[in-house]
């Protein structure tokens, strides 16, 4: 099995209250794999320019990341600079750069076209449904966007969500996209188009799970960030949730509602990684240990009721009264 | 046993995006005993003026609420007029008039004096202490306060904290009262001044629990809001909250963490009721078996391992493994 992502690699200029990097390794893409090769292998898809430091691959490399879909064309890797104020939940862009990245059309090598999980990152809607094109028979695909795509490409954006399983969104832009207030109704109507599930990302606020077949109301599940004491950089948190999302699903015979809610926490964990750090710093050492170290605190975050102490006996028990 | 509840009673005028209403019955006494007396029986402190009409006061009494702590003074009643834009989580004061409020001082009846569970509604901290000092045993001790008070009453504010047992906060007042933005840290401010627990409320995006004796961390826990298609009033979300939350843990033998985090759920539920209608509308009618409706379907908004089919067998066994 493997899981494909589709996305930027980047070099990012950030600000925050708590610090500054220049031209450090960044882009949707980095984050994903950098989060979802802890998982399972990741073949990544984007392009960068002859300027882009040959330790950065070297890093991805290292981490065992498939790179033979890294395009390295004559020019300037993409840059993006932004800024971060005590609210971390949104940045403010001070500059962007594509340089190559105006002219990226993914090409997958013949080896992706086999990838069973397919993440495509917030790029240009065009260019995810040219990536699905060539996907031969995808198990799972999910979709991650941006308010400037709803903004400026809403119907072929429509096109991308109609295609693909699972949407990805923060909060902002479920609503933006639905243009509605009220998420459960944002939901609904992003649920109609197709996707089995719309997950939204609320920053510091956690992350809800929208599950289509049901009421909204009735497939709803929702799970807290990790109560940090600081937080570094939000830079990847998004898309380093992706990675642990997908990562997980990635591993699991079948994909429910079950294995969904479970994938959330997954995320939630690895992005809670990302944000203690500069840009991919804590990525670089994370740990499966470390995720689930998290994800056992997670279980007391929202437990309200006494858990069964000898619950695989119970489910024996349960199995066999079936 | 019984809750005695000291704040206001007032008359509201409230616009919504999706309505108004003028003068009607509101204040944070109104909205906590109405859900709390649903749990146990509620002895009301507050004043009203000479003004204030019968309808209301008949209202409270059929629902059961002791009103030998309400104060009738000749003048006019405490006036409370706001808006909500379509982001439901702060409302815009637009006029407040204190009226037979301004010299309010609460004078518990002999009867109220052995109340077991108290709650200081926002008011003066100052009048919150006098409350305090004229309870003989209370087993339960919870305040609430507002940013007015952190901004000119800091001071007796910290007494008042470090006197009760849990501190209900809105995310901003909690976040302004330790000075910082994190949480985590302001959480930890606020309870090394005394108290056992600090419940934040952040509207739509749930509530918080931070319990002392631990690292904030170990003893965080998370509820969602229920997730509500449309909400046509945030007014008295807080008080509601806050009644439901008592409520519960003044039916309980003891009132551990565990008791604590069901009483959040219970408190969330109430909430999500009394923002369905204008004003105190939904309250009227409100049952313990519609509490109870949504207080199971918490569970599934959360629980992200199997949950154990037989848990009271479980329960059962395991007392007795010990």
């Amino acid at each position: 099995m493997s899981i494909l992502v589709v996305g930027s690699v980047a070099l990012d200029s950030i600000q925050t209250p708590f610090g500054k990097a220049k031209d450090s390794l960044g882009g949707s893409a980095t984050y994903f794999s950098a989060a979802a090769q802890l998982y399972d292998q990741v073949n990544l898809v984007a392009v960068v320019g002859t300027d882009f430091p040959k330790e950065h691959i070297d890093f991805l490399k290292q981490r065992g990341i498939n790179l033979d879909g890294l395009q390295v064309v004559e020019g300037k890797t993409f840059r993006w600079s932004g800024r971060y104020s005590y609210d971390m939940n949104t940045a403010e862009t001070l500059d962007t750069q594509l340089n190559v990245f105006a002219n990226f059309h993914p090409d997958l090598p013949e080896s992706y076209r086999n990838s069973e999980y397919v993440f495509l990152a917030n790029i240009d809607p065009v260019l995810q449904l040219e990536v699905l094109s060539q996907i031969r028979k995808p198990k799972l695909t999910v979709l991650d966007t941006m308010n400037y795509w709803i903004n400026y490409r809403k119907e072929v954006l429509s096109q991308a969500i109609a295609a693909v399983d699972i949407v990805l969104m923060n909060e902002a832009e479920a609503r933006q996209y639905a243009n509605t207030f009220s998420l459960v109704r944002a939901a609904r109507k992003i649920l109609s188009q197709g996707p089995k599930a719309l997950v939204v990302k609320k920053g510091e606020y956690g992350a809800s799970l929208f599950a289509n077949g049901d009421e909204p109301r009735r497939s709803f599940f929702f799970a807290p960030a990790y109560p940090l004491e600081k937080i570094q950089d939000p830079t990847g948190a998004g898309d380093s949730f992706a990675g642990g999302f997908i990562g997980y699903l990635a591993q699991q015979e079948r994909i429910g509602k079950e294995e969904i809610k479970r994938a959330i926490i997954h995320g939630s964990v690895v992005a809670s990684f990302t944000v203690e750090d500069f840009g991919v710093e804590r990525l670089r050492t994370l740990t499966m240990q470390d995720i689930m170290a998290r994800y056992r605190e997670f279980k007391d975050f929202t437990n309200f009721e006494p858990t069964c102490p000898w619950s695989d006996q119970c489910e024996h028990l349960n199995a066999h009264k079936k």
